[in-house]
C-alpha cells in the first residue's frame, strides 16, 4: 500500500524536483501538491516536464489534508511559523528550507537576524544528510533538508574530517560554483537572462549563511565560504582548499576518501589520470543524486584541494529529502533515486 | 531470462545513450561494448555518468560473439559493409546508420553518393521509427536507426499528412535547430568550444541528407530542409512551415494532432495560451524518449507552422532504436524509456 | 564644435548602446540622458561597461532640454505620444521605437491594433535603414529605428528583389533566430535565467508585427514570418527561403549580392566554401554596425537560402540610428560605428 | 610616419587580437602576419571579424622581414629558441609566450622543465605588466607578455601587497576561473563542444605554472593557485582569498585600492552596494583592455576577498602587449585600446 504524501510549495524548484521523483516513486502517491499562485492549473503548465506524467492540479495551500509523509519547499521562514500546523496534519515531515537545520537556536538568530520562531523543534529536526546522519534518519518522524553550497562543502570535506587529516589552525576556503537554478523560481533583476547570461559574478564573497551548516556538520572553525554564480542552470562544485595536518603520501588520501564512500550509494570518487573527466563535474550530475568527490594533493605545500560535485536540485535538495523519506519509512535507500544522468 | 545484448561503436554518442539505457532495462543484460580505439578502458572513462553504474570494459570490435539483441552504433557505411558477418552473430539487429533506412538503393545512392554495398539488405530492414512502422517493428528481426533531424521534421509532418491537410502544390519549408551533440563525439575544428559556444551556424542550409528520409516516410515531394547549428548540445527542433489546402479551423488542425497522438505513447501535443512552454521546446527533453509536437495557424494566409521537438540523441537516435527493440523482442513498448526529463 | 545631443529612455539596451556610440563619437556630446526610474543614478550603474567612460548621471525624462539631435528610446507608442513636445525641443529627432516606421496610418492600425496618436507625423519621418534610404536621410530631420528582425529579413531579401530574382507567387519564409537581448532590459518570467538558458522557444511562430516593415521596404505580399529564442544575448540570423524566378546560376547570384553591396559599408558577403564560417554569423558581430549577407542555393528545387546575421541592438536598432545621424548632420557615415568586433 | 609592424603566430587567438587592436592603431602599420598553417589565407578566413578590414595574406614565417616592432604570439617554447633571429629583424620585440616571463632561468627550469634556451636574454625582457613596470617600459626594446590567471591573480594582489596589508604568514589562495579561449585556437578531446559546453572543470586544481609570474610579481611566498574552467569563451576572474595583516576597516581597504588604481588607466575599482554588478564581472569586460578588482571583507575573520577580472585575451595577453608597445614607442598609452565593452 502507497504512502499518502504532499508536498507544500509545489510550483518552486525544489517542489518540482519532488513531484518528479515522487511521481516515480513505487510505494507513495502524491496526494496534493500545493501553490498559492497556480491553484487549480496543471502541474505540467509550470513544470512542462511533468506532461503527460500526471493530471494532477495545484491546490491552494489553505485545503491540505492530512496525509502521511508531508515535504515542505517553502521560502526561508514560513515553515517555522506553520510547523505546529503542518505536524497535525502529518506523521512525517521533511522540510526543504532552512528552518531546521541548526540545533542551535543562537547560530540561527546569527545567521537568520531574528529569533527562530519555533525553538522547541530544531531538536526534533534531524539534519537531513544521510552520508552523516543515516542511523539518526532511519525511521525518524522529522528531517531538514540540507542548503546546496552547503551540502557540497560538507562532502568535500569530511573525507578530511573523519580520517583527521585537515591542520585545523590554517584557514579553509571553500571557493564554490553555482548555477542560477540555486536563486529558485521567482524572477528578479538579477536572474534577467540578458544579464545572468555568461556571468561570472561573485554572489557572495563573504558572508553566506551556509558556513552555519558547515561548521555544525563538520566541527571545524576555521571555514570560509565564497559563492560564485556562473553559467549554468543546475550544479554546484565546491573547491575546498585546505593544509594537512602532517605530511601525507596521496594512498592516505584515496583512503580516507574511500572510507567514507563505502557503503555510500550516491558518494563516487572520481580522481583519473587521463580523459576529459578527470575530477567531479556537475554538468554530467543534473538530474541525479550522486555527489561526486575527488582530491589534488601538493606535497610541496601540504594544500589538499578536495572537490565535490552535485546538483544543487537533487543531492543539494529534493533528491536528498526522498532520500531521507526512504530512510524514514523503511525503504531502500535508493529508491526513485536512480537515475545516471546524461552525458554528453 | 534476460536477452543477451552487444553494442558495437559504443564509444559514441549514441552508444553512449544505448548503454545508459540498456543498463537499466529489466529484460536485457549488455554483454559487449566494443571499440576499437578505448578497448581495455572502463565504460565510464568514456561515458563518465556511468560510473558506478557497470564496470564493463570496453573490447575490440574483433571480438564481437554471438548475442541475442546486436545493436550498430556506427559511422555511415560500416554496417552495411558487415552486415553478414554481423547477420551470423545476432537473431536482431538494430542499426543506428544511415545505412539501411532508405529502401530505395538509387535513392540511396543520389544521397549517399555511392551503390549501396547491400542492397539485397535493404527491404529486411524496418524504417525504426515506431510512430509510423509499430505493427512491421513488432517482433521484426532488423530495424533501421532515424535521422534526428528526419525525425524531428516527420513528427511535425506526420500529423498534417495523415489528416491530409497539406496543399501539396506549395513549397514546404522544414528549419530545423539543433545542437552540437548531433555532430557525434569526434572532435574537430568546427566543434572547437571558442568557436561553436554561442554559434548560429548555418549548417546546411540547403542538400541535406535528412531529406530523404522525409520523403520516404511522409510521402511529400515538395519538402526543403536547411539545419542550423545553435548553442545547444542535446536537442533539435523543426520548425516546419505548411500551407493548409483548404480553410481550416484551429479546431481541425488540434483533431489532427490528437488523433496521430492517440497510442503513441511517446508523442506529445504542446499548445497552451499562456506561460513559457507555449510550443514544444527541446531544452526540457534531454534525456527523454519524448517528441513534443505543437503548431500555430495563421487563417489570413493559410500557413501552418507545425513544430516538434526531440532529444536528438534520444528519440532521433538510441531512444527510437531501444523503443524498436521493446516492439521486436515482446517488450512493454516503454521500457527503459521513461525518464521524464529536467525543469528547468 | 559639438551637436549637443540627448537620449530618452537612456537605461534600456538600445539607450545603453547609443550612449556607448554618442560617448566615443567625435561629433557630438551627451547632454542627458533620461530614465524616470534612475534619475539620479549614473550611467555606469545601470550600464556597467561605460565605468570611467563617463560620470553623468541619468536625468528625469520632465527635465529635458533643448538639444540639436534627440534620440527616443522608448517602449512602443510612447514616443509618438508626445511627438510634438520632442519636436519642440529639437532640430533633429531619432526614434528608436516601432511608432513611426510604418508609412500608412491604416497598416500601423492593423499590427499595433489602435489608431497612430500622431498620423500626420509618419510622412516626416524617414524609415532609417541607410542601405535602402541614403539619399533620403541625408540632411533628414527626423528618422524612425527599424525592427531588428525586420532588418535581418530585408538586408537577407533586398539583394534579391533588387535584382528581381524572387518567384513573388511563390512563399517566402523567413526564420529569424534572436538572442534575450531582442526583449529588452524590462525582467519577465520567461527571461528568467533557468528557464531562458538554453531554451530554443518558438517565441512567434506566426503573427511577428515586424513582417509590415518587411512588406513596407521590400514590396513584396508572400513573406512569411517566424521568429525562434535561442541561447544568445545578442544576435539575430535571418534564414529566409525564397525561390527564384527563373533557372540561375550561382554567378547571378554573386552577381545580385555584389551590386547590393557596394558603397555600402556595413553590409558585407560571407560565402565560403570552406573553414567554420562559411556563413553570415551573429557570434562575429556582437557590438558592430555590420549586417553580414550570404546564400546558398539549390538548382534542382530553385530554393534560394539568403541569410543575414546582424547584431539586434546595433544594426538592429542603436548602430542603425547612429548610422543615420550620421547622414542626417553630414558626418562620416561610419563615424564611431567602426568596432570590428571579436573572434573567438 | 607609422611604424612597420608584424606578428609571428597570428592565426591563433592572442595573434588574432593583435591584428585587431593593430590594424585600427593609428601610429602602425601592419607589415606582415606569419602562419605556416595558413600562409596563403586571407587573414578575415581564419579570423573573420578582419573581412573587410584588411585584404593581408598569412604568409609563411620563413619569409619573415625586418621591421620596426615584432610580436612574437606562438606557442612556449618557440620564442625562445629562435630569440637571436628575431632580435636580428627587429628593434623592438613584445613576447607573448611565456618564455621571457621569469627573471631566473632556475626558476624557468623548475616550472617549464628544462634549462631555458636563451637564459642571457631573461634580463634584456621587461615583464610586459604595466601597471607595475611603466617606467621600464618606457622606451624598452624587449618586454615579455603576462600570464592571464597570473595577471588577474596579480592585480587583484598588488592593492594589498603594496599598502602591506596582507598577513604573509597565513596562505593565500587563488582560485580562478577561467574561459575556453585561454585554451587556445588548437582543437582537442577537451575543447569538443558537447563535452566542454556546460562544463566547470578543475582544470588546474595544484600545479599551474603561472604561480611563477605571482611569486615574481607580488614577492608573495604562501600563494596557492588554482584554475576552474567555466562556461564562457573569454575571461577570467580571479578570486583571491587572504588575511589581513592586522585589524582593518573598510576605509583603509578602499584607500589601498584607490591608490593603486590611481594613474592607471586600465585599472578601475568595482565595488557597490546595490545593484547587478557590484563586483567585477568578466563578462562585460570581452573586448576591453580594462581590469576591473574589487574586494570583501570579512572583519570578524580578517579575511579579505579580493577579485579581478580580465578579458584573459586582452588584459590577460595582446591588450596589454599593445599597451607595452605604446610605452616602448612613445605612444600614448590606451592608444588603440579604448573600446568600452558591451552590456549586456
Amino acid at each position: 500500500m502507497s504512502l499518502r504524501v504532499s508536498i507544500v510549495g509545489a510550483s518552486g524548484y525544489v517542489g518540482g524536483e519532488l513531484l518528479r521523483l515522487l511521481l516515480d516513486h513505487p510505494h507513495v502517491s502524491i496526494i496534493q501538491a500545493t501553490s498559492a499562485r497556480n491553484a487549480g492549473r496543471y502541474l505540467y503548465q509550470v513544470h512542462p516536464n511533468l506532461r503527460g506524467r500526471t493530471n494532477l492540479q495545484f491546490v491552494h495551500p489553505d485545503t491540505l489534508q492530512p496525509c502521511d509523509v508531508l515535504f515542505l519547499a517553502l521560502p526561508h521562514g514560513e515553515a517555522a511559523q506553520a510547523i505546529e500546523r503542518y505536524a497535525s496534519l502529518a506523521e512525517r515531515i521533511i522540510d526543504c528550507s532552512a528552518d531546521f537545520r541548526l540545533r542551535d537556536p543562537a547560530v540561527y538568530q546569527q545567521w537568520y537576524g531574528s529569533a527562530h520562531p519555533a525553538p522547541a523543534w530544531l531538536e526534533r529536526f534531524v539534519y537531513g544528510l544521510p552520508e552523516v546522519n543515516r542511523a539518526a534518519l532511519t525511521g525518524a518522524r522529522y528531517a531538514s533538508g540540507v542548503g546546496c553550497n552547503a551540502t557540497a562543502t560538507n562532502l568535500a570535506l569530511l573525507p578530511l574530517v573523519e580520517a583527521n587529516l585537515i591542520d585545523r589552525s590554517r584557514p579553509i576556503i571553500a571557493d564554490v560554483k553555482v548555477g542560477s537554478s540555486e536563486g529558485g523560481a521567482t524572477v528578479n533583476e538579477a536572474s534577467h537572462h540578458p544579464e545572468r547570461s555568461g556571468a561570472v559574478r561573485s554572489f557572495a564573497p563573504v558572508g553566506h549563511r551556509h558556513l552555519a551548516e558547515v561548521e555544525q556538520v563538520t566541527g571545524l572553525r576555521n571555514v570560509h565560504l565564497s559563492i560564485t554564480a556562473i553559467e549554468l542552470v543546475r550544479g554546484a562544485l565546491a573547491t575546498v582548499h585546505a593544509f594537512a595536518s602532517r605530511e601525507l603520501s596521496e594512498k592516505e588520501l584515496w583512503q580516507a576518501y574511500r572510507t567514507f564512500a563505502r557503503e555510500q550509494p550516491f558518494i563516487r570518487i572520481v580522481k583519473e589520470r587521463q580523459g576529459i573527466y578527470r575530477y567531479p563535474e556537475p554538468k554530467i550530475l543534473a538530474g541525479t543524486n550522486y555527489a561526486d568527490i575527488g582530491f589534488a594533493y601538493e606535497p610541496a605545500t601540504g594544500r589538499i584541494v578536495s572537490i565535490c560535485a552535485i546538483d544543487n536540485l537533487m543531492k543539494g535538495a529534493a533528491g536528498s529529502a526522498v532520500q531521507c523519506m526512504n530512510l524514514m519509512c523503511g525503504f531502500a535507500e535508493t529508491t526513485a533515486l536512480t537515475f545516471a544522468g546524461l552525458h554528453p
